[in-house]
């Protein structure tokens, strides 16, 4: 049977760091499939990490171990995590990165032995444990049992009267702003503004308005997003991470 | 016996889209070997990916199943296909993408049902078509026949007397300019000029020409290209994709 | 069982070159795994290159063919190697690109026909090679023995009294300079400076020191590094590879 890594670094891929995680997990298991699900994350951005794995990981085949790696805090008390929910297995460093898949999962703290670079756990500590469970090892055998990872909040948005308040939390490739505003029942009803720039109702796709105009829609993620038709509705509106989002429900 | 699917998309490498791709081909096809063509495209440039389209699924063995998914139009009318040629397979939208392989081919119209994601019909539609080609499915029963694809126009290069008059279709990452002159019969006999600044005969390689100085050969596409060695032609001649290139047979 | 090709070049991600290259090779060998350790090398920077293959290479299976493309002298005179250390196989360009496997290793110049573009022979003549390793054929059946392969020069650091003096050889995404000082015996012995700024002793990680501090480790290479925590010490100090370096011991 084929069996699955996925690796989320802050990395880069111009260094060797991804290749040298990689050299230890194929020495270990010859047979596995590495799957890059990004290294491009902005170094030290834990929180954007985290909302990267939630959209990923459940889409890989159960039995997968998911790495991720950012971690400023190497090489200090922070403990190593390996942690399994739902038939996934997931290694990284306790410092929330992990949140979206922590509740009702089973964490497990990793022994990290003075043989580990301090600089380089992800060589050193979480690829070879992903190694060990691709070839089947006990999750219960790799460290002792915790109950109090570190979690991450995450921004709720606030639902006052008729009107539902949250931010951006993404800002993806194209310009277009990913919110935590639900994307239940908004579908022709949620009227959305960014910023107070009112861009009318929740719309179906870019389609429905003209290029060049701001268009709300259900997103691929299953929350509210903001675009812009044929360009960028984060330069158009001048927005970060963090930008405040309204929606009223007519 | 392996299996391929390569990727080719304007999705980038920082956000979830492509390994959400990857999930839904590796959890219907844990055995299949998918490959990155690039991701890398400008956000809906679909003439860019259809050069790099064909450049590269001739290289991938027969039975290949090649996802191209720059897609300005996601969630309007414009319809999705599936095409074989020559043993190989093809998803992407109705956009001019594929026009590459479009002639002498079978196309078909595959459903979108309501179900898909009106804006990621890379992880909805395609993805889910590349997994069915991979497990055997016969492509004649992923849609309905069509014989009206939309083809991108190709600006094909003009002969008049003894002159060539074509243009730049592509830099690549050294500066070094792609031409749509043909490479036939250009070795050592035609006398090239970028928006009329004259850089020789054309030779067979950089090493012809001393350091710094600009060359045209015939490129590893097999058509013209002027490069300037150990440095980048489009930044010294000031150009990009579109500029006039000429030829004149001596 | 598995068989391993690894590819590092100076090609970028945004071009058809690599794909076109791993097309050749899963071509010949349908049931090879294909690692991408970087596409990102500065183009025609053949040191930075070695540096990466020196630290990823032996991280990877016995067996593994490693193919090493930064080739400034593509289509001149200079020759084509396969070379073969420690059970692992490398082909490249004799530019100097392989020093860091040169040593006590057996060297093979690889013939180069008239049907290689002599623009790309990462296509035509290096992915075809790896690809008959990868089949198991011979290296001796593959070329001409040969002495004398290119070494560069790698800057070894001076020791004078208690005085080592070196230099930035890399810096990394984070803006970690990693140095040419050794790191056996630096811990809490080395007292280093980068261009006469003193960054005190060597510790064992950045948690060592306060955040936006400059630190000097042993870096996951086994080599000295300064860093900033939580921040770029290649931007506070304002310096580049080449910049001086220095060490006394207490």
């Amino acid at each position: 049977m084929a069996k699955f890594v996925t690796l989320l670094t802050d990395f880069g891929l111009e260094d060797s760091y991804v290749a040298e995680m990689k050299g230890v997990i194929y020495s270990a298991n010859p047979d596995v499939t590495i799957v890059d699900i990004t290294h491009g994350i902005q170094p030290g951005a834990t929180m954007r990490a985290s909302y990267v794995l939630s959209r990923t990981w459940h889409r890989f085949p159960k039995g997968t171990v998911h790495v991720a790696v950012v971690d400023p805090g190497v090489g200090s008390a922070r403990r190593a995590l390996v942690v399994t929910n739902n038939d996934h297995f997931f290694c990284g460093p306790d410092n929330g990165i992990l949140s979206p898949i922590l509740e009702r999962s089973h964490a497990f703290a990793v022994p990290i032995t003075g043989a580990a670079s301090p600089t380089f756990h992800g060589r050193d500590v979480f690829a070879p444990t992903a190694g060990q469970l691709v070839r089947g090892t006990n999750i219960g055998a790799l460290g002792v049992p915790i109950s109090d990872p570190i979690f991450n909040d995450f921004d709720w948005p606030r639902l006052e009267g008729r009107t539902l308040t949250g931010c951006v939390i993404h800002i993806d490739r194209f310009g277009n702003l990913i919110t935590n505003l639900p994307g239940d029942d908004a579908l022709g009803a949620l009227d959305v503004s960014v910023n107070d720039v009112n861009v009318g109702v929740v719309r179906r796709t870019f389609a429905d308005v003209d290029s060049g105009d701001l268009v709300a829609y259900v997103g691929s993620g299953w929350t509210v997003e903001v675009a812009r038709r044929n360009g960028s509705a984060a330069e158009l509106l001048g927005v970060g991470v963090g930008a405040e989002v309204s929606g009223v429900f007519r």
